[in-house]
């Protein structure tokens, strides 16, 4: 028996006040990045027992402690990577981190992005008082993949900092270790930093392994990782996510940076992200083995529903990215909304100007995964 | 029978990770602004309520809402403010506000700050790209006020925005309605903008009444209110906080800011707020009654233990600020520290250079607190 347990309509409207509860009824939600799966039980149970005993003071500061054990522990049996629970600091979610991260690391220089990208995250410049630019995968590219040669030209004009997101959304990709040091060749080669969104990582699906940017070799003195159970076990309300900084001097100066800066992550958060850590394995693994089941009926549904849709093979997260430029739509969220009463995430969020994408998220039971397809297809192709 | 119950160590040990869990053990901790009580029950049930029903996604965005509503009759009912629940904008904490606020809003220009003020909120000015002017109460001041002369002539140099905190802390004290019309009358002369951290509302004792800067007509154009139920109800870790924002131009910048400078509050800190909002009148008005009776043991513990110290009337929190010059140290935070093992707040983090004073925190039983006046006066008086 799978621990994964499907939520009704009614109950995922109260879970999620933001996937749900921000979508009119009758509409079937596909599009931010939250699952319709009931919590895991060892974080419910945690989470009661914190409330029965009034756990609502300021969380504890610094870093390691017990949040930093459990990652450590977690990390050595999901990627089998060595992380030292010492280098283990909590922020309050993953794109705050990324933001803290640059603010006091990075030189006052652009930030590259590959693009497409989670689109929260194309403000980060603005945010951080910095230029932004895009590294951008063309939509007819057979891979999606960080073209090294502009990245090093990037680099070259004076850009400083790289956000990796890895596993990516909405590409969908896992970076193999081969990447990533090609990756850290380039950085190396002009003493840039790195910031890499690993929020997905629990999420890499079967067939796939996830390799932290911070396993790779010579990456310690230049990177950290943004971290968070939040993504994979549905807890991106409760609001801790963690960085991992393996540079005693990068730790103390996040250490030392006014308290204003990062000290808003939650002590429920904290119980959360521990319990998941510790007690979420087995839960985890049938997360997996369902997500692989509904990236397969997803591939049949659109061979058979949206012929011409394109998407490259989808290696991690519960997103899937979708060219459905061929159905001659600009806007085919927009067409899907109005026509099929399904709502898709547009992807022109991800990248400005892009036309004819959208990304849905397959977290959902296998009926209305159909049915969201079902609507979808009606709608592009009715007229 | 009161509503207050008093945790036992144990217990505080474990609600309270900063404050008790951060202190070593043997240590009374009486420094970080939270209380030695069990939540009110309302809250408590909420949010067991919101844990059975995994309530753990992504919080509702916007204005209004059911935490706006909650907000705005809670107001009404407690300060006589008629607040318009579609003014209130979630933010996860008052910092965290006040920073987004002055980012947003405030022309990039210096911005004033009434000193000895709450520690964190002094790298302000640094966190949001700005010079930060201290106006500063001499220890002597037979009152804490707001030098208007000052005032004028900071604003006059061309600072454009007054951090203003009321009730204050550490100063203790609640703003008169004339107070604030003069504060009002000078900003205004400079069309300057005033964020008010209002966070210690709730917490003004018997005997004076707490009035909102927004409630002080001619405000709405250039003010904004950060106000929270976190400090009151003892619910600082779970993280929502809220804007209040009359004018309407300002709260579309607001709400249209990029979401990485504001989508950080927790799902079950809106729903611990909404509750003490909603259900926690009776709870409070107990607790004010307590630490009534807490500020009038301390009154009595300082006359007879700590003779020489001086103390201006606590109007409101729970956070006494206390002038121990006369005792000769220059951190007794620290000498209570050594010798006393007892973990005061030093007064040269509210007021950096100055020497001689604490914070000390009265939230807690009549026994605790006791113990920390005897430990205290030992330590500062034993050689
Ligand atoms: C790559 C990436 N980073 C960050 C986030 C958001 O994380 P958080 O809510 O912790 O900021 C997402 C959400 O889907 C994401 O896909
Ligand atoms: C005046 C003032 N503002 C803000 C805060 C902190 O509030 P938050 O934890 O919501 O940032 C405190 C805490 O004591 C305070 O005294």
């Amino acid at each position: 028996m799978s621990l994964i347990r499907d939520l009704t309509e009614a109950e995922a409207r109260r879970a999620m006040p933001m996937k749900w509860g921000g979508t009119e009824p009758g509409v079937l939600p596909a599009w931010v990045a939250e699952m319709d799966y009931a919590l895991a039980e060892p974080i419910t149970a945690a989470l009661h027992d914190a409330v029965a005993a009034g756990v609502a003071g300021y969380p504890w500061f610094g870093a390691g402690g017990p949040l930093g054990k459990a990652y450590a522990g977690f990390a050595q049996r999901q990627f089998g990577q060595r992380v030292d629970p010492g280098w283990v600091l909590p922020v309050v979610d993953v794109t705050a981190g990324v933001r803290f991260a640059i603010d006091v690391l990075s030189d006052p220089a652009p930030v590259v992005m590959p693009v497409p990208a989670y689109a929260p995250q194309l403000a980060i410049g603005e945010v951080t008082g910095r230029e932004q630019w895009p590294l951008t995968v063309h939509p007819d590219a057979e891979r999606a993949e960080i073209d090294l040669t502009q990245l090093d030209l990037l680099l070259a004009e004076g850009a400083r900092t790289l956000l990796l997101t890895q596993p990516h959304n909405p590409w969908g990709r896992v970076f193999s270790r081969a990447e990533l040091e090609g990756i850290r060749d380039v950085v190396v080669r002009h003493g840039a930093r790195v910031v890499s969104d690993e929020i997905h990582a629990p999420l890499v699906l079967p067939g796939r392994e996830h390799v932290s940017y911070l396993d790779v070799e010579g990456t310690h003195d230049h990177a950290v990782a943004v971290v968070a159970a939040s993504k994979a076990f549905g807890t991106p309300g409760l609001k801790c996510a963690q960085l991992v900084v393996p540079d005693d001097d990068a730790r103390t100066r996040l250490l030392e940076a006014p308290m204003v800066r990062n000290d808003s992550w939650s002590t429920l958060g904290v119980v959360a992200a521990i319990a998941a850590y510790t007690d979420g394995d087995a839960w985890l693994a049938d997360l997996r083995t369902r997500l692989g089941e509904q990236r397969s009926l997803l591939e049949q549904l659109l061979a058979e529903h949206l012929p011409l849709a394109r998407m490259r093979p989808l290696e991690a997260t519960y997103l899937a990215w979708i060219d459905l430029r061929a159905y001659g739509h600009g806007d085919p969220a927009e067409v899907a909304l109005e026509h099929g009463r399904v709502r898709l995430a547009a992807g022109h969020d991800y990248q400005p100007g892009l036309p004819g994408h959208v990304r849905l998220n397959i977290a959902t039971s296998p009926e209305r995964l159909t049915e969201v397809v079902h609507r979808t297809a009606h709608a592009l192709t009715r007229a």
